[in-house]
């Protein structure tokens, strides 16, 4: 397969995952590494190969066929935004931006590019096993949802402020999640939470621990768990209700060695965070991208459906501020 | 130990289950059974050694020391009454009535009481054992609460009418379930819900499929997962989050045997109804009961629980019909 | 159904299971327990309306159909023997007797007799699926097998002399399993076994601990994984490996309570011991024998399958002595 | 880190496995691949920048400090003589030779080598993990093992005749779990074998179904199940039973989705074979040969542990042959 080049920008937590993945993909090949922190983009330039830029250098090179947008949550949309008028397919973490506004205002400059968005859980080889048999119908027709996606701790305390709150920050994958199950978008969101963990958390006016019910037109109801602390590792789980039986995707130990004994059978724990549980999602996510990349694919998730996952947040905010059930 | 005569009111569905609990325990000893339908007594007491009698018989006996009020719901509260005026310890299936005021206006009637009420849950042993470890706090503080109640088939067409519905009738069960785990009052309800198994049921202007989320004033979360028909069994679990850790009490599978091939591990299903699913809990629950009515111990579930619960599942009707939460 | 009257002969361990099993059966009732330790009957007969009598009388009483031999196993042969020449129905603890000569020789007694012997495994729930599965052939035929069967915890010194030693008290049990479910009998023993239990056991010239292979004349393969002391509850397995799959009766645990911490998923032990675990089993048996009694059935395990688990209990004793693998 | 130059020699099966891992080790860096057979070495070559050479020109090449030899089994000791006596360090797969005598002659000449040889399943974490905790003693004393290894499916017609038989083969790996588990060497060996899979194996004078069981001075046994065959997946299982309890390494399965369906709760089945279950093996043995080569670590597994699994090997041959149990 004929490698095509990549630029990275954001040589951060997300661009640790992503960048190397990209590196190692058989059709891809890490150029640069774009990152204002003085020595950031090193390392990865190292392992590598790659070449530490400037973004304008990165997107003018006609060699660079493809960007992954790992920039800081604020600065998504504008590094989305130059890759794209470059005639880069995009890669963005998500979300696109925390204001509503700007993601609507700019979307029309989107249209018709090749533009993946990183709602990694619909990559998660698990997820896409469940999605399949119940399109396949082997359960009959989907009727209820329950989605528990539990952060095994508290973010540290200068994260809440830019983070863009519990709703935007977090529900937001099981938001998208539920839109790509349910097959119907909610016309209903009620939210109930409570701030449990961290007081902290609470005198920043967010949440941490939150329950989310969806209804869609048909009647489908969809639940959200969600806690920033869940106190025993990575809770993500799925479980979907049909009319002929359950499908469940259930959590991952962190190895199948038990021991009994007379007062108990010990397991593993569950996996302790996100890169250990969605290790081979960010892998399929990015071996999609190349598909798009190479003009084999179809992005399976676009900026439509980052405007909605957004929608939905807000709509969560919503109810949780007026205590009523909203209509998104 | 001594054996104390037991009258059995109602040789149904649940007198099937509780007459011969009550035979077989060393502490009771089954006198009489009391049913109008002729010949409905007629099996229990061939088997258990029992009189057919008339409730007022059974009631004038003054041997009689306990009585197992298992008749229509809409004769609960009137057996009750009579037996607890006639002295007699009573173990009263739920609801004490469908209607609240009626049971409201009866409480002064019973109390000083020895009265206990059905709510079999609490009698579960695997629930009990996750009851006591919340209560040692070995997972720190409960912050939230997940309950899955999902029945195995939707009721008969002719059930629905007299059932008071979905949430007097079986909701309930997880409000109680919600109550005493919870360790405070629920403060605000919410009811999401559908018509999605029977379109006769959604006819008789009940739902068959609802989520409800419950808040407490500490900010306590729990959400009821209930359905009329699961496709899969009697789905009933619990889910404890807390500060620490996470306490679940799961299905039980029918059997130990699993078969494993290239495609599968295939193992049994869940247990198909509340019969097998309560065997040990329905046993506990008379076993409770015979402390009671021999005077070791004080009935773990009385009147007030049964009003409490019905105030709940009022409020969860009032939080479908008005699409908002409700303080109850 | 009508009831036929039973005598229970032996009111120790085992008579307290089968005895309340067969009262409580609805085709029998306790009609007799003999024993000849004064008082020892007296709480069976208060509970079931029994009456304590010798073993002449209950046998010489025409009412009585049927006998349960739970008598100490160097009575089990005599008091079978004379309950068959009475003409009744005969269920009998395993073994037979732990002298092979003395079983040979009683042999053309029991001739047309009404004979069950007590293999209990035989009438698990879970391991009748097993051997369905298994000749339904699902996944396909069979060829080898691993039985696991491990006591919890040692035997009380004063025990060991009288039970035969390892493998006529206990081994035999996998004997008959293996027996059952290969559909062919053991043409080759090999056993290799230690003491590492409790020195005592070694000093009394016994082992503890053992590994049995048996082969077939087809070629199957069995090993039989027995010790005396698990050291974590009552390890009971089948493993069936077959031509296109694997079938597997796993341990059951004593309920399904889990609690996860970051450190770990714990979940109950398995049971702890026989009366636990069997307990569905020791049902199943008298529920056949009340069908063998009542002439609905022939006796699924008989004495020619006492005769050859005697045979091969014998095998493994020989393969330890010489050290070499045993045609028995 | 620094990274070392590495050659591979031979570019088959096991070379694309190992040969990627060293590539991507940050301590290592992939420098030549030898294999004889045209354009072999050239996919490796292309993807990490490697050179096909000659064992001469590899080994002349003073900057090379390792080698992975992964040539086919008659060459493997060869390779290796011919690596540590350039001076390298020296990762062999197993086994060294088919052939006992070839492989004890040779001995003197790895005195003192750098050599690591390829028992893969010591590096398994689930293994590694088992293997600490039992002797952190937790459970107690180690009594008996249980050895599980069944392959999925029967070997190509034209592997039997150079594989050295089902035990040089492929139960020389569990004779090496065996040694490293017990802490102690088998004095003693029983094996019975079949051949029920494939009757090819058995005209070619092996067998395809094998049971073997060690003892050991102290009294502990072991029980290895082998089978060419499983016909459900790769069986890869380790049960230790220690005197307060057992542990237990069990099957991966692919992932955790679960069916629950009236009749059946239907998860994933076991991982299909070596690549996948012991992918994490793999890597972890690179990663511990990079300590080697780096000077960190001394080999975990050296020439003496391939010469002791070889001689069980060849008891558990002359086993089968003569009937008896054998000293090794």
């Amino acid at each position: 397969m004929e490698r095509i080049d990549v630029a990275l920008i954001g040589a951060g937590r997300m661009g640790q995952i992503h960048g190397p993945n990209a590196a190692l993909h058989p059709g891809l090949r890490l150029k640069y590494v774009v990152d204002p922190r003085p020595g950031a983009a090193m390392p990865l330039c190292d392992r590598f190969g790659a070449t530490a830029a400037t973004l304008d250098r990165a997107l003018a090179d006609p060699g660079v066929g493809a960007v992954l947008v790992c920039s800081s949550t604020d600065q998504h949309l504008v590094h989305a935004l130059a890759a794209v008028e470059a005639g880069k397919a995009v890669f963005c973490e998500k979300p696109i931006d925390l204001d509503l506004q700007k993601v609507l205002q700019a979307r029309a400059r989107f249209d018709g590019a090749r533009f993946l968005l990183g709602f990694n859980r619909r990559f998660d080889p698990a997820f896409r096993a469940l999605k399949q048999r119940l399109d396949a119908g082997d359960t009959g027709r989907l009727e209820t949802l329950h989605l528990v996606n539990h952060d095994p701790a508290a973010p540290p305390p200068g994260f809440v402020p830019t983070s863009g709150g519990l709703f935007k920050d977090f529900t937001i994958h099981d938001l998208d999640l539920a839109r790509w199950l349910l097959g119907e978008e909610p016309v209903r969101v009620y939210t109930a939470a409570s701030c449990l963990v961290d007081p902290e958390i609470g005198r920043l006016d967010d949440v941490d621990t939150a329950r989310t019910l969806l209804s869609t037109a048909s009647g489908r109801l969809c639940v959200i768990s969600n806690t920033r602390r869940s106190g025993y590792g990575y809770d993500q789980r799925i479980e979907a209700f049909c009319s002929r039986g359950m499908l469940r995707a259930g959590n991952v130990h962190g190895d199948t060695v038990c021991t009994l004994t007379p007062d108990a059978s010990t397991a593993a724990a569950i996996l302790p965070g996100f890169p250990e549980r969605y290790r081979d999602a960010y892998r399929a996510q990015i071996d999609h991208f190349a598909d798009v990349v190479h003009g084999r694919a179809e992005p399976l998730v676009g900026y439509a459906d980052g405007i909605a996952a957004l929608e939905l947040a807000e709509a969560c905010q919503a109810s949780l501020r007026t205590g009523t059930a909203i209509q998104p």
